[in-house]
């Protein structure tokens, strides 16, 4: 079911800081930052031969990665991200076999522009997981 | 500096319900648990076409993962993989810029069979972060 590994979502509290890590430090290619107010982030993506990070930080009051960043200030990975071809066809097999939706479990538009869900950790081995369709 | 990411490590303690979340709930193809005991780790590979994630039990009693998995029952990412063309120059980038290079700080030969460094968290953004030189 699982695809690509479309990306791995590091969260941080100064995007600055962050990029010259991986742009300075790992010689990598990074985009602009791209603030995100409907998501409550600001992105950037290091873009690697063939996948991506994405680091991003809070973006106004209520960023639902805001809590994150408190509990990890030095930054963490927040979640990863698989594509899939149907992302409704994925949902209902994962929530068939009794696997936990984050949210009202109807896909949203992510951070792309594309739809996307949120997977409970608990049911992913403690990892955040995004379905991305694509 | 770094290439493709190589692999996302996810460290647990069950690996067989590591490995079921993987191939049945999210349909991947894994591959067959390889023990090695000289890193005090098994692991499976989950491929994906871009990429891999690596599902990582402790092996024996000395396991380096022992203490992640008691602090993180329910498995967690442990760390992420970048490939890099040659493995001393990036240390040695990475050292003259004040980067951490964990242990000795000379490559060791990694699950991969390939020279491998780990470079310390709270320098790459409270991510550990493996090069691997292909």
């Amino acid at each position: 079911m699982i695809g690509r590994l479309n990306h791995v979502a590091i969260a941080v509290r100064d995007l600055d800081a962050a990029c010259k890590v991986y742009r300075e430090t790992l010689g990598a290619t990074l985009t602009a930052p791209l603030p995100q107010p409907e998501h409550g982030v600001t992105v950037v993506f290091v873009e690697l031969p063939n996948s991506k990070i994405e680091l991003m930080a809070p973006l106004g009051a209520d960023s639902p990665i805001a809590s994150f960043v408190e509990r990890n200030p030095g930054g963490g990975v927040h979640h990863v991200c698989y594509e899939v071809d149907d992302i409704i066809a994925a949902r209902d097999r994962l929530k068939a076999g009794g696997a936990r939706v984050l949210g009202t479990g109807e896909p949203r538009i992510g951070a792309h522009g594309k739809p996307v869900l949120f997977l409970h950790p608990k049911d992913f081995l403690g990892t955040l997981t995004e379905l991305e369709q694509v």
